[in-house]
């Protein structure tokens, strides 16, 4: 893949010499591999780059070459830097307290996939055609020359897996598999990855995954899953993951987890199949996200959630049939 | 990919004009789709290809073009069959009651990638190099300019899917991942096939999946997950799946799952990381498998079968250390 834009973005990084790398709150597994990989393709081109973060990054990725390197946002540098690089950022906002990197002299490098991306650089290359940040990487990285080593090849893979859900999103395309293919033979443990990304639970969170499962119940004859998780389940951790086990039992096609945080006080996760637009869902509850993956905050009994829930739900079931 | 044995393939294909198309016991995705692959191969050259096997086929493959046509054993036509295509079976005693299609006259066309394949054909073409078997048949329809067309692509696609565990398991190849990503190419719908898969449980069975990891516990230090279901779980279902949960969970090892088949007798699934050759534990009483999937029966009280089994374990933990 060859797009105009890769030759402002060699152009960017051609005069700097000094690079502040960061990319949005609560950094996933693209985000950190997309951050991990520029830094390595940098040093690869005798460039300084720095990862700064607002949130400590999981566990999981402790394994990608530089991580430790990587600083949270309590150790910010706080004097603005010339040359940022936000990666897998639809807009600024998103850095969160990084902002206070940025100045007016600042310029800013903004490399993303997000169909929403508001184009907030002095240089942008922004493609919804990849599945994630990290395959607009490899794109780059293959354009430019850059040897692309086991550890590089690693994080690029990592970003990859993460944002495809291991190949199985409908946003995996060819080129992410090819992509895949290509990094697999440069040296990325394809099965050590993935069992670092999908087998690393503690035992408190598979065992919150299993009292989820056993709320579990369906309505709307079979078309919405419905979990719960108490005051009680919530202290051992918050099992975001949880929500999906409600779309593995065939026919349903929205499950919600109300997650009790306080008393009379419920976050709530969406997540619908294929027809059903969850952000409209949440959105009737002050709340937001994505079509398919969304959330919300609703006061009252958890009986009261629900119906209110399943009244909204049953609507876009109607405006869907 | 060209295999020398392409030729006597083709040749094997050539001679014939009805097929017999079998594979193992309790086919699983690879089996079934590349059963399906090979009939659409077959039909695409104007040869008839009848499919048999010795248990019907699973649901989540349904989906699949020419599914309805596959034959289970009580409809098995007992007269013996000129040409038989044996796929994704390491030895003939696997096709079970199908083997009463063969007598002395039968020529057999050997297809498969399991390392210990005992080339019982009059033509094998066995190699372990690919992920599947219906890898394999994807590279010989592309020898043979066999055109895809979607509904092929997208068998073959879910064989690769099922034998690699989603692009997970060790044995998957950049070969796997580049026939994956021309399959999708040629129509394969790779997030459609991934949900048929992943997402299409029984209400019941995903309820077992729950009490199953409820019933997990550590031991030997976090190294090794014990799970267990009792005769009234095993009422609703047999969740093979289930003890796989024991290896979501980091630092264990060794996953064991103890299924209450009738009073003091269990049938044990034993699942390991990377290092643990579970096999040699249920060789010990009388079972087999794969180094990393194995399995067994044990007579006995659910403490003297885990405390059994613990001793075995550990015996390899210690050989591993």
């Amino acid at each position: 893949m060859e797009l105009p834009e890769f030759d402002e973005v060699i152009a960017f990084i051609e005069d700097g010499d000094d690079f502040l790398l960061t990319s949005h709150v609560n950094s996933d597994g693209d985000a950190i591999g997309a951050c991990l990989a520029l830094t390595r393709m940098l040093d690869g081109l005798d460039k300084k780059a720095t990862i700064v973060l607002q949130d400590v990054p999981g566990e999981p990725y402790e394994f990608l070459e530089g991580f430790s390197s990587i600083m949270a946002a309590e150790s910010v540098p706080v004097e603005a830097t010339a040359c940022v690089a936000v990666l897998d950022c639809p807009s600024l906002d998103r850095i969160g307290r990084i902002q206070d990197c940025l100045d007016e002299q600042t310029r800013i490098l903004n490399i993303d996939h997000h169909a929403g991306n508001v184009h907030f650089g002095a240089v942008n290359l922004v493609s919804e055609n990849v599945c994630s940040t990290s395959e607009l990487l490899y794109h780059l990285a293959v354009a430019m020359g850059v040897p692309i080593d086991p550890a590089l090849a690693e994080q690029l893979y990592t970003g990859i897996l993460f944002d495809t859900g291991g190949f199985r999103y409908s946003l995996t395309k060819p080129t992410s598999m090819e992509a895949a293919a290509a990094l697999v033979r440069l040296g990325a443990r394809l099965d050590f990855v993935a069992d670092r990304i999908y087998n690393n639970s503690s035992l408190a969170s598979l065992k919150l995954i299993g009292r989820a499962i056993d709320s579990l119940e369906l309505t709307a004859g079979g078309r919405v899953a419905c979990l719960h998780l108490t005051r009680g389940d919530m202290r051992s951790g918050d099992p975001e993951t949880a929500v999906n086990y409600g779309l593995k039992i065939r026919g349903v096609e929205v499950s919600m987890l109300l997650k009790e945080e306080a008393p009379e006080h419920y976050r709530v996760s969406l997540r619908s199949r294929e027809r059903i637009d969850v952000r409209a869902v949440a959105a009737r509850f002050g709340g937001g996200g994505h079509t398919r993956a969304s959330g919300c905050n609703i006061d009252g009994t958890a009986e009261s959630v629900r119906a209110a829930l399943l009244e909204e739900v049953g609507r876009q079931l109607a405006a869907a049939a």
